[in-house]
Parts: structure tokens; sequence; C-alpha cells
């Protein structure tokens, strides 16, 4: 067990009661000789689980694959990342017959990885799909729908603690963008992050203000144009949604209406949507819908991850 | 390989190419000497796949899984039939370590049972799971709330393929109520078929109709009664689903109207719709939606379920 101050190993196990004090007593943490150690004991039946957001662990996977240790991670990284390196993990995953388990990079503890897996290995053929896949972003559209100032809910975004420190990196959609490249990959498309077409979410000056402090006090300059396209959806009836469409000819994070006839429509709180459009799920298709952020949804589907690689080595 | 009529059993495979012609000149069939011989062949990573309608065949399962072999199925009779059945087919999965995969017999290709099962693994409780869970009385009342009559729905349902030869078999709601109790089993909630309070479609005397012919006959009587309802609900700007409802207290399947905030309002064409709401996903509920029968999208969910056999088997 490691966070990024103390580590501990402990080959008989960590007891769940007092795994706080008995870490905070750890050595100064080390991920290579943690890794090191954790190869060495060579354990039956280990799995190496990164909850963190870096990307320095991603550099590990193989090493820790090769030494036959299933990784389970909601870390976005590997998969949004250099695609040498995200091909190698999963050819070095299936020479060692170890689980790769990434279900909760997109949606958290929703069903989206496994079930567009599932479709694309049982031969069917992705020919769109559409999502909101922000959990900040879609409490912001959703509320913005109700009538909220723009400026406001990302306040209320950031109190509520749904929002990362600097909300750019919510709001800059690069977060979106890696997902969205995650399940490009997984459908196996021919496309890359430079094909995944950004309609930003803010004007240029926010984005760059020297601090999130800064960025802040600009925030209610984004009032007026996103207030007024909000007013124009409402006015047909409609609401605003920031989505990513993914098809085989290219991808594309963009602002969109949505009238009641969509499932996109009643989104609320912090709902993240998933729409697989197939050969098979053609006139109407596949939909994946629920919070998809929170401690707790993610937790239980890395257990759900972290279960499955259990019964692998049964 | 076996259909009603005929069988072929080849150690070496059947030609893709060449199936229908080679079955058709197979033995006649007989699944006790099916299954015995497919036990004495002893052949590596092997997995039985009932995609019958029928019990008979779930009499085997035990015997089969005895025999190291997995068995997959869209069959819902085995968990929807006998619990001490039931109990020692899971068993024995479980004991012999052979895969016992039945994704699709709730909502086909849909991922319902595989989400409900990681959800209820990983601790999270259930409280209430509210589900369209026919494809066939979806189409009806889909576009009963466009206007249709019932009467005619049911006889273009037909038409369609959409229902079992005799439309009762969809509209007696027996088919509901196995899946409902397959939901119910798989949530480990202490509920049995007799928990189950089901609210009719039909009236009682077109139910017990001496045939399929006169039952038709006899359906316009059913237009008046049901047109009222959905008319009512469409005044109050509502629609009219067939649902099944469980919570821990127990199970309903009725009539019940949605208004445009519910996800069950704009179900069209044989969607399904499962709503779980759980400890962990409470103020907003897990939806999962998309057409729930139909013969690609069931064979394409029960070949999900045999490639994870053939990798436990790695």
């Amino acid at each position: 067990m490691s966070n990024s101050r103390r580590m501990l190993i402990d080959p008989q196990g960590i007891s769940i009661d007092r795994w706080e004090d008995l870490l905070s007593q750890g050595e100064k943490s080390d991920l290579a000789s943690f890794v090191n150690t954790m190869k060495s004991l060579n354990l039956p039946s280990a799995c190496f689980c990164d909850c963190t957001a870096s990307d320095s662990p991603c550099d590990f996977y193989e090493s820790i694959m090769k030494a036959s240790i299933s990784v389970v991670t909601p870390n976005k990284r590997a998969n949004s990342g250099d695609f040498g390196r995200y091909k190698a993990i999963k050819r070095i995953a299936r020479e060692k017959d170890v689980v790769y388990g990434y279900e909760t990079t997109v949606g958290a503890g929703l069903p989206v990885i496994g079930t567009l897996r599932d479709l694309v290995a049982c031969g069917d053929r992705i020919s769109r799909i559409e999502a909101v896949l922000s959990g900040t972003v879609s409490f912001i559209f959703n509320e913005l729908g109700k009538g909220g100032r723009f400026s406001s809910l990302v306040l209320e975004a950031k109190e509520k603690g749904y929002t990362e420190p600097d909300p750019r990196d919510d709001l800059g959609a690069v977060d979106i963008a890696r997902k969205t490249l995650i399940l490009i990959r997984e459908a196996g498309l021919d496309l890359d992050m430079k094909d995944i077409h950004i309609q930003p979410i803010l004007p240029d000056k926010l984005v760059k203000a020297p601090s999130v402090r800064e960025f802040l006090q600009l925030l209610p300059e984004a009032d007026e144009s996103i207030g007024a396209m909000a007013a124009t959806a409402k006015e047909k009836g409609r609401v605003l949604r920031y989505v990513a469409v993914i098809t085989p000819a290219g991808a594309e994070l963009s602002l969109r209406d949505y009238g009641p006839e969509s499932p996109f429509y009643n989104l609320s709180g912090t709902d993240n949507l998933v729409m697989f459009s197939t050969e098979r799920y053609s006139a109407n298709p596949l939909v994946i819908r629920g919070p998809g952020a929170g401690a707790a949804v993610t937790a239980g589907g890395v257990f759900a991850d972290i279960l499955k690689t259990a019964q692998s080595y049964l």
C-alpha cells in the first residue's frame, strides 16, 4: 500500500481497521522500490491497483505484468497516452494472461468499457458513439438548462468538490478528450488524439488566465455567450450538452442542443450518458446512463475489476 | 450441434459454411445421448450452449457442469424455475469452476445481469429495480402512446414476429414474471415467484380463450379499457408502460404512467429499460436501455458469454 508520501509492504496483509495508522508509519514512498519489492515477494494472485491520476505509474505497468501481476486502475493516462505504450501494455497482458482492468476510466462504475468490448469482440460494428463523459461539465449544463448562471454554477461545482482544484482541467475538455480517446481505442477505430476536434467550452482568454484566482475572476465574462446559447436553446424547448461524438470518420467534442425526445435531455446531477449505435443496435441505440463520477461508485467499479482479477486466478 | 429433430457430433468440428446441410443428415436428436457423448468425448474448453426456451435441457445442466463443461444460455427456465435446481446449478458451477453464463436471459444483449452482479458483488445494496422487460409489450405500449389501437398493435407485433406464436405468452406477463424472478435472485433478494404481484394486462376472459384464433377475435374487447387508460395518461401528458418494480419488500408487474421527466417516457420500438437504484446510485439511478429482443442482439450476447467462457479456460 502506498500514497504519495508513505508506503507499506506486508506479505501477511494490512489490517483494514488500522491501515491509515499503519501506512503513516511506513517508509518514504518510492514507486520503483515498491514495484521491485512486490515482484520479489512473488505472491500468488497478485494485483497492482493504481488509483492515481498520474502518468508515472503507467510506465511500470508492462514490467509489473511481465511478473505475472494483474493491473487494475481508474487512471486514464495509460489508455489515452502514448499509443506505443498502450499497445505494449495490452500485448503483455495478453501474453502473460493477466488482467488489465480499466472499466472505471470512463463513466466510473457505469458498465461502459465492458459493454463496448463485448460488442466489438462479438463482431458488431460501431457506427457512432455519442456521450456526455464528464460528471462536472454535465452538472454545469444540467443546471444551466434550469436557468442558472454559468460562472455561479462553476463555483458551485467547485464548492461541491465536483471539479478538479483547477476547474479549467474539467472545462478545458482535456479530460473529456482523454475519455474519448479511450473509447476510440476500445472501439478499434483508426483515430488518434489529433483526430478529435475540440470546440472549447471557454474563450481562450479564460483558459490562459495566469492563475486559478484570476480565472475565477474572469469567469463571468463567459456568462454572456454561454447564457445566450442556453437561452436560444431554451426558446426552442431544447437544452445544451457538451457531448463527444465518435464515428469511424472522426471525433468531435462540442456543445449541442437536444430536445425532449433525446435521452440527453433529462440528464441531472453528475450523470454521464453513453449511447452506442452499431450494426446490430441501429434503429435504437444501446444507452447507459447514471452518475459517472464520485468516490463510492468509482471505488465500487475498481473493486468489481479486482474481483474479476481474483476470479481469473482461480 | 442439435435442433429438435436432428443432432450431429463431430470432435473435429462442424464446418460453419455447411452446418445446415450436415445437421440435416445427422441422427435423430436425443438430448440424453447428446450429453453423454459430449461428456465421453472429454474435449478441452468445452461449452454447452442451450438456445431453447424449454425446461428439459435445464435438468442436464448440473450433470454437464459436473463433467467440467461450461453452460451458456439465453433460456430463462433454469433461473426462474425450481429454486432447488437453480441453487444446485449455481453451486456446481462454483465447485467445478466452470462458467454458467446467462446474460441474455434478461434484456437480450443489454448488459443487465453482469451489471447487477457487479453491484451486488461489490457490496452495493439494491433498493429498487424498475424495468420494462418485454420487447413485445414495450412495442405495443410505445405505439399505443402515439395513438394506436391496442388490438391492431398486438396483430402488428405478431406480424412483425415480435410475439410468441401465441401472443398471450407475451401479454400474459408470465415471461416478464420469469425475468423479474431472475433479477430478484441475482440481486440476492429474499423473494419468490409468489411474491411477484401481477396486475394482468388483459381481462381474464381473453387470457382463457380456447384458442389463439378466438383470442385474436376477442382482442378488440380490450381496446376500450386499455384505450381509456392510455387516453387518460395522454391528457396528463403521460404515457403507459407495463413495468416490473422490485424492492426488497416485494415485486409488482403493472401498468404505470410516466411523464417526460422519466427515462421510461421516450422508449421506442422494442426497447427494454432497466433502472437500478442502490445505496451508491441513490439520487440518480444507473440506467441501461436499448432493444431487448431480436435474433442478432441476442446472438451477440450469447457469443459474448461464450467468449468469456473461452477466456476462463485460458
